[in-house]
């Protein structure tokens, strides 16, 4: 008798047959005996529709009457999920985010939720219903409708988990679970049975984009045990847990990379206070993302700052720091929007020497250049020449013993 | 400095051309200063989308669910139409029936509305913005989402006109008024000018679907000037008033007909009280509505009920029949669903006779036969075969002096 928040993304619902596979599993879940509360995003293209209506009006600006138009996507999925519950006797009810009262902040667009009213969830699973929540939307104080951003329905399920005290979050998806690595670059990556937290986090931010990372930094914070599963075929997926794992356990889950960077460096700034803020405060003002930043010791009175951005804003990136560089007295700008970052992640890094160095020694190895390093407890991340991506991440896959014995099933 | 509330339908918002063309006509009229609530129906097609959708999950009968999937077609033009006029430097707001509170029963799929929160319109009528609001949607009591039934746009959008005290109300369809007649039966029928709410809702029920019926039963209650207007051309329309016209204006605003209906005789029930109830409750239970319903005096003690119904439920009221034939010991049941209601209407016959001999005199030159006559104050109604609809139109509507001179445009 265990409760369950599942959520199930577009592609597990992009069509009727779909759904009705969906409404089968649910009824199973059900007999079973355990009470169910499910977040549904909108079927899978919807909301690309639903974009593409609005940009005939140029709708991205008017951020209020977007989240209007968007939220239609879930209420779709979350009506035609519970009459096919209904149609197979199962007692259901759906909700709007607005309905089942989402409140979040008033931000349209990537709204971040403040608070749920579980009452009516709570009195439906009361009389046996399966509860069918509308994901990534809720409601400002004023009764607007916001949205969450994309992906934002983990976030929904994960705080109705929390809110319910959920005895387990499930986010299906199309992948069955989180991998050593991307299977596509590394053949032999390895569904990991369990992940912590943190690792979860470097692994999503890094590339791995089974969750959204706020939900996972959301069920970190409310101690949801959260699980990864494909709604395509049976698996128990990947635990991401809070519990140190076992010390013999391998010291790294996993090699996660991103291509998607650039980076551009100011070279020879006075090394003064308020360096990097002059430099760094109107990358973010342009509501540019940055991701590293790198200074290292000065030399000579002089250092150089370097940092990456979206490889789309890079060309925005390098306007605004001429204006920087003139302020500064800076020497030069330099850039490269062909780099990758590939990281090695594992909460048994803390415990363990040995990592950074059996990293960098197997890049040697295959001659790969390191053009910077950052560090983090549980990561260490390197930016390469983007031409070795694919060579030196399952290099790295080897070296740590994350190789699976024979190709694993459903990757090729 | 007039206040309107306008309804725009499902054609007239059925492309992004269309909606464009509406806020271009809306910020034309809020340029003259005048304020302005919008109701929007789904665009064309939308509705029938979704229950095609919903048909796949046998949602028919979910109906609580059927609601919260239909009444995100409103939504959906809410949001485009309020991006349209955002892009235009129009400010605008949307709301979906729930948001501005438009209270109803919970009798989904064909909710009645109980009242109308007033106050975000008005706040935002104070600012000078545009109020966007989805039409034949509502919220009951509990906060579940219901909807008003086909055609249930208009009544929002009287209702809305009836709870801010408008100076009129203005139903945009693809129609440019109400004519004395169809013109696509009728080459010669006219728009009118002005129609009472009597006649309008005479001309309604009798198949000039131009407004649904509850929406003028609105209006006429609460005292709403109603206008039918066409959204592809300019025009007055047809005003729906509530003075008697002149009396030197024509005797009959208009020739109705449906070709809709069936009937149905009970021949030889025994003339005593409670057959009639006895007859119809069982047609009541089975949710058949009845139109005409005619009983002549009794001969030999015994009597002929007959009553129209769609002709959809022909064979199910035939049915039922059986039961009562045998209950009241009835001599036998007749039935026709080959026939056509034709109706004379117009305040102006309360105070002329003649009409009804007109009538008969006309349909006796035809050599149309007469089945059944029934009247109310203002409408004569008969029966005729199906064969004989056209041609008994046509004449009426010339011997009322109704014909026009020239064939009016826009009706080939």
């Amino acid at each position: 008798m265990a409760l369950y928040v599942e959520k199930y993304g577009g592609t597990s619902v992009g069509s009727v047959e779909r759904i009705n596979a969906v409404a089968d599993q649910i009824v199973r879940t059900k007999a079973a005996g355990h009470g169910l509360v499910v977040v549904v995003s909108a079927m899978s293209g919807e909301t690309n529709r639903l974009l593409e209506l609005a940009g005939e009006f140029a709708g991205q600006t008017a951020t209020r009457e977007l989240d209007v138009l968007l939220s239609t996507g879930e209420q779709v999925t979350i009506a035609l999920l519970s009459m096919a519950l209904i149609k197979r006797g199962c007692k259901a009810r759906s909700y709007t985010g607005s309905q089942v009262h989402i409140l979040t902040d008033n931000i349209h667009g990537k709204a971040r939720i403040l608070e749920i009213d579980d009452a009516r969830v709570r009195n439906d699973l009361a009389e046996n219903r399966v509860v069918v929540v509308a994901g990534f939307q809720g409601v400002d104080v004023d009764g607007n409708i916001t949205t969450l951003g994309r992906g934002g329905s983990d976030t929904t399920a994960v705080a109705l988990a929390a809110a319910l005290q959920a005895d387990e979050c499930r986010i299906y998806t199309d992948v069955d679970g989180v991998y050593t690595s991307d299977p596509r670059i590394v053949p032999a990556a390895q569904r990991l049975e369990q992940i912590t937290v943190e690792e979860m986090l470097e692994m999503a931010s890094l590339g791995a984009k089974v969750l959204q990372i706020r939900a996972v930094e959301f069920a970190g914070k409310y101690h949801v045990p959260l699980r990864v599963l494909s709604s395509f075929e049976e698996g128990t997926g990947t635990l991401i847990s809070f519990e140190e794992r076992n010390m013999e356990e391998a010291l790294i889950s996993g090699i996660a990379f991103n291509r998607d960077e650039a980076k551009v460096t100011l070279v020879g700034v006075p090394d003064q206070p308020g360096v990097a803020f002059r430099v760094l405060g109107p990358i973010a003002d342009a509501q540019i993302n940055v991701d590293m930043i790198i200074q290292n010791v000065a030399e000579d009175g002089t250092t150089d700052l370097t940092f990456t951005v979206h490889r789309n804003e890079y060309e925005p990136a390098m306007k605004l720091l001429e204006q920087a560089k003139m302020e500064l007295g800076a020497r030069e700008i330099t850039g490269d929007d062909n780099i990758a970052k590939i990281s090695v992640v594992g909460v048994g890094m803390r415990s363990h020497s040995g990592v950074a160095s059996t990293m960098f020694k197997t890049l040697a190895e295959e001659g790969i250049n390191i053009q910077m390093i950052s560090t983090s407890e549980i990561k260490i991340s390197v930016v390469v020449d983007d031409r070795y991506l694919e060579l030196a991440v399952r290099a790295l896959h080897k070296a740590f013993g994350l190789d699976s014995e024979v190709a694993p099933a459903g990757t090729d």
